[in-house]
């Protein structure tokens, strides 16, 4: 049994190993091969750390369109093989999109070397796709080429309150239609959320912190003030439509970097253990109700359960915080099964993921069934056995066969 | 032995079928069955016609990224079971990227279906990214939930006139970075193509006829002038940097439209019969020597020999019109074979790929292992076998088992 390791930040116990298992650590193949800044591509291998490739490529005046909280630990490898998200994807996709080439070791020690740079390239089956998010079930990410875009100029950044979640939508079907591609992030944050880490932080509120809802905006654009000014008309058409209750357009790099502590530190909401982090997506405009949902199941679970939701709203992403209240220590457990029924069961209905980004990993597989279909889940079986006959690679993830 | 049937407009000979296989037609299967204009996806099957889904989006004031010549008879179905590409591939990707849900018939009967709407979803293998562009030998596209886009407000075009083709990529780089994602087509002609055309169609040519390469560039954007502008400014700045030496910018729907007629209708370069399309990829920094080396290649297999070539070169996908000369009908068939030797061998080198977005369908299969190597294409039968054991589905497309 062999179990690959990469920075070890994933979510979803994904490759956590037991005693008898084989590790395998990528941490030594960290060479950043080759920047292409014609063909505007890089080549890496597996254990380049995140951050250390974002700074690379930004010396030549490019931009890797991947970003996420644990960019200073993971590593481009565990990007790639968890299909990674992040706060950048309503503009560029999920890692999966960002993957030209692609060097896979089979479990019998096969190498699929995939390593071309074209955006396009329909000569046979996509094998790459198979392996990008398989979680290292089915062969180890040793190398890729990773696209990348020309850096962006400037970036603009604003904190808007909204009084319901139907004006939320709203707001995003405009700041869609007026800012278009430049729209980098759109993230929202339930008001509960939004004072618990306000407060907990010790942080003035930028704007009044009784409201509903609070929505982070941010936009790139390569055009002097131009993209300033557009994204200025799209808040000022929103105040006048009633849809931004409040709102603070960053004016510095450091009233930007305060707007995204606040979303980015949720470290107040893990003060009181235990929190169980939930990673779930679902069509937009069902995520209201099913708060509801999750909220009143709680209520059933434990009379002092404490949910705060945040997320990316735009790829209809939310992540829950729950704690669970009092009672868990004694109850062995059986409250995290509860809770995790509260949180799962209601996505069957609305067609929901029980993970978005994170990744099933061992965490979630018991819940596979609410995303996938039973012949869905068939199919993962039939390719993990055609691929890796003998169980080798991260048995146990995923699915038990 | 089955083979299923969309608009059957592709390019690579992957839905012919033989007197005694059973065909499938999709044809009436043409219901598109949801527009989500909150989520922006829409539900379809798979046999409508893709300018129908087009026009049906767009009274939503909704935008399907997907273009292609074949518009008025090609199949959503078809474009999914090909990755179909198109000419907005640098701005929103292949038909892969656009595929938020799908469903599937397998060989044996039984259904596959992942019709969740959402942009994210990690919970296990992304399935559908196996069938797509599996060019019909993995199972049969049923239906499908494509991802939208806000309608955007205008377009421009511009036909510009460059020197060589350093200065092509120069010019490329600059407007990538000047108009970040605004920018939706950058198609490259060579003089002799553009030169073939408008003489061939008896139009006016709207700027000088002599030069080495023509540019069409295009923009879309949803913030009045201001995106005219920015595309104004690029324009002017490439001009006084030499980089553009003629140029024209599209004053009205029926200047753009004249404009790009040059770029799709090469028929009279279908007049002189034969006349062999080739669909080809590699790194843009190589594309120059390449095509340099094609012509040697032509030159030495007929003397009069006749090579036009244009492409989406942001893409890295170059499309070559060859004409083989006299003494073809002669040489029954030999001559084909050396002429795609000339465009496909050359490939190897510079790890370009045999078809960029036709895909390999019956006519390219022997060349297959110009782009993949012998693992890669072991993979490819590997996954065949498991998912098709009869190999029943369209087979002798991509490979022969």
């Amino acid at each position: 049994r062999v179990v690959v390791h990469g920075g070890r930040t994933g979510c979803a116990a994904g490759s956590v190993s037991e005693p008898t298992d084989i590790v395998i650590s990528l941490e030594r193949m960290n060479a950043i091969e080759e920047v292409d800044s014609i063909g505007h591509a890089v080549v890496v291998q597996a254990g380049v750390i995140l951050e250390a490739l974002q700074s690379r490529v930004a010396e030549d005046d490019l931009f890797l369109p991947l970003d996420l909280g644990a960019r200073g630990s993971c590593t481009v490898g565990g990007n790639i093989a968890t299909n990674a998200g992040g706060v950048n994807v309503i503009r560029y996709g999920m890692v999966r999109n960002l993957v030209l080439g692609l060097e896979i070791v089979l479990p019998d020690g096969g190498v699929i070397s995939s390593m071309k740079r074209m955006l396009k390239d329909n000569s046979g089956y996509d094998l790459k796709q198979l392996f990008i998010g398989s979680e290292g079930t089915l062969g180890v990410v040793t190398r890729a080429i990773l696209k990348l875009e020309p850096a962006f100029s400037r970036r603009d950044t604003a904190l808007a309150a909204v009084a319901s979640f139907k004006d939320v939508t709203r707001l995003l079907s405009l700041s869609k239609s007026r800012l278009g591609a430049s729209l980098t992030s759109y993230e929202l944050m339930w008001g509960d959320y939004y004072r618990a880490v306000t407060t907990g932080l010790g942080v003035r509120s930028p704007v009044d912190a009784t409201h509903e809802f609070y929505v982070l905006i941010e936009t790139e654009s390569c055009d002097g003030e131009a993209g300033r000014d557009i994204f200025m008309e799209l808040l000022e058409k929103a105040i006048s439509d009633g849809l931004i209750k409040d709102g603070v357009f960053a004016q510095s790099e450091q009233e930007r970097r305060e707007i995204w502590r606040i979303r980015d530190d949720f470290e107040p909401i893990l003060r009181e253990k235990p929190v169980y982090l939930f990673d779930v997506s679902m069509p937009i405009q069902t995520m209201d109700r099913y708060i509801d949902t999750v909220r009143r199941g709680l209520a059933s679970v434990s009379r002092d359960a404490i949910l705060h939701v945040f997320g990316h709203i735009g790829d209809g992403n939310l992540h829950l915080f729950v704690h669970p209240g009092a009672g868990e220590i004694a109850s062995g457990g059986e409250t995290r099964k509860r809770v995790e029924a509260c949180v799962y069961e209601p996505l069957r209905e609305i067609e929901g993921s029980v993970s978005a980004e994170h990744g099933i990993g061992r965490e979630k597989k018991r819940w596979l069934s609410v995303s996938r279909s039973a012949n869905e889940i068939a199919m993962m079986k039939t390719l993990k056995r055609s691929i890796d006959p003998k169980n080798i690679l991260n048995p146990g993830v995923v699915f038990d066969l």
